[in-house]
């Protein structure tokens, strides 16, 4: 990895035996808490978009939109909430998406996006992808143009990048973590 | 209100009845989804702390934290996610705090803030304030310095400003609607 990636990658804290055992959570807090970290975070998620014109930033609940709120700023494009089923006040368009076990459901408003809009996924990380193909597809079924997805951390070996891959979908991770 | 006041305002949706009868719920993700409303609405959010070297920007989950986020970067500060308790994997401190019916916690890591980092905390909207005065109480549990809060949204009807302000906490806010 980079300079940066490594510097990122230490400001992300390993939490052992979370949520269960043999599991390392990868717990994104110290680095948002880290002000250098933070903004390099960020800055590095929107250099490559930066003369590409995007019209939204979507950013997945909850911690996509720490993310995501940043980036939308910093590009001057509009920010999407993509979220937990219930949660939105007006009408909605839903997706079921796969969670380890069984399966949830996540929503938008269905004026977020108008057709054509070139939008930004971001969420703080990608394991298995399962809610970033939910949300992609959720975003598509309203005519958005879904030209990349962003994530500070990968779990390579889960595949989640693959999986967005398979759908069309450009891929960018700042720092990646063997194991999971 | 002044002319940028009137501006966003306009850009927050109305929704009448809900999420029961009588009550207009100010939807602010139209704010967030208009490039030019959310790019100001974060700008005028900041302005007056640029000069205050701010340690971190605490944001109230979920619509705190795409403003905290972006005032976070912007400022060059940290940014410190309030959770709903549960959420958070590394050892919590938590407050309750007093809902319409009822109390919640919330929680926020022991190590999220030093004694004596100045915060600024920032959520979508203040009504009661009871969720603001549990964050605030919560940051300055761990020795914070809780310099200031703001809110795009005032119901100034319903006290919150009132509730923060005998806390000793200066608050700011964009817009106020009439009502609640």
């Amino acid at each position: 990895m980079s300079d940066i990636a490594n510097s990122l990658a230490a400001s992300i804290r390993a939490i052992h035996d979370y949520p269960k055992p043999g599991i390392i959570f990868r717990d994104i807090t110290t680095l948002l808490g880290n002000a250098k970290a933070f903004r390099q975070a960020v800055d590095e998620l929107v250099r490559p978009y930066q003369s590409l014109s995007v019209d939204q930033v979507a950013g997945i609940e909850a911690r996509g939109f720490i993310l995501g709120g940043a980036m939308a700023h910093q590009l001057s494009s509009g920010f999407v909430p993509i979220r937990k089923k219930g949660k939105l006040p007006h009408q909605t368009v839903r997706m079921a998406y796969s969670l380890e076990y069984g399966t949830d459901e996540m929503e938008m408003h269905v004026d977020a996006v108008k057709p054509g809009d070139k939008v930004i996924l971001c969420d703080d990380l990608i394991a298995t992808g399962g809610t970033a193909e939910g949300a992609v597809k959720l975003l598509r079924q309203l005519g958005a143009d879904v030209v990349s997805a962003c994530f500070v951390i990968d779990l390579p070996e889960l595949g989640g990048r693959r999986k967005l891959e398979a759908l069309g979908v450009e891929v960018r991770t700042l720092v990646a973590f063997e194991g999971h």
